[in-house]
């Protein structure tokens, strides 16, 4: 047996976990299933039998369309994740069509940035909203999703975050999504 | 469970395949253990039980440096795997450094291609000796490479193909290579 990847990660929603889940929308395409909470746990954790509930993987890894300078700008504003100001959080999902991933590099950075300030629109909301970015498409099972967001971010900054994602879902980008399902928790402990 | 992404391959070496191993050698890092035969099987396969030998997995995905000229030229001139003519081939696994990953997307296409010409060479090459790219380092289990590439040739072309790996083996992209693999072998049934 091949031990799992230390950049692996579990997003488990079902009866139990760290965060209690309180909607869950899709806004393209088919819904995921309601459950009441969702952990995030590594690749490496003896998973618990998933009885009802669903299971997505994500794997982080390098930077694929930011520049040095875009690189460093967003280092020096962005904060960690876990921060005890951030009770709230959001799992955004989505998948891409086939026409995003026949675009070339070029042609992808162009619509991701040029076009649709992809980056910019993520720094302009930082430090307010953490972020971490999960890819799933080349993950050796067959996911339902091509990319798994995780923000986290404090109740007051949750306005800010809506404008955020209001942003990048009326961007050009967005015309190349094919499904996306938005879910919004807070921390199981503080209810 | 979980179906297997229809992109995923297994690269088995054992005792049995479709091709048969004449050299094993290693450039950079540990070697792979010797093994007589290999098979490249796609991921949905039930897999034989390697009593001997090693597995390799890697996946197809979408282009990560090509602009939309260099793609179009690519298209033009690339072949199929398959071709009869083809009884050659080799498997050059590597990986590359943190360093290396470390790289934004821009400074790393600087490497790969203005500074290096990896799709220049390999366009040079073609349509004698043809290529798959099989991305590893983001697959669900730890793998030990980051990438592995699948060429074929006919015995005529094989010294080209020397002279390709030459070219890229003394680029300064390789200077971010920490370990390569070379395995060379012919068709099983030829023998």
């Amino acid at each position: 047996m091949v031990p799992s990847s230390p950049r692996l990660f579990y997003f488990n929603a079902g009866e139990s976990g760290s965060w209690r889940i309180h909607s869950n929308t899709n806004l393209i395409g088919q819904p995921l299933p309601d459950a009441p909470k969702l952990d995030v746990l590594p690749g490496f954790t003896q998973l618990p039998n998933l009885a009802s509930g669903w299971q997505l993987q994500g794997i982080t890894s390098n930077d694929r369309y930011v520049t040095r300078d875009e690189k460093t700008a967003l280092i020096a504003r962005q904060p960690d994740l876990g921060r005890p100001l951030a009770t709230h959080t959001a799992l955004i999902a989505i998948s891409k069509n086939q026409s995003w991933w026949d675009l070339t590099q070029d042609e992808r950075r162009i619509v991701l940035e040029e076009k649709s300030q992809h980056i910019a629109i993520g720094m302009k909301y930082l430090p307010a909203v953490a972020r971490r970015l999960y890819h799933c498409r080349d993950l050796s099972s067959d996911q339902p999703f091509d990319f798994i967001t995780w923000f986290e971010f404090s109740e007051t900054d949750s306005r800010a975050f809506d404008d955020l994602l209001y942003s990048l879902r009326t961007s050009v980008e967005w015309q190349f999504v094919d499904r996306e399902v938005d879910i919004r928790m807070t921390r199981a402990m503080d209810l």
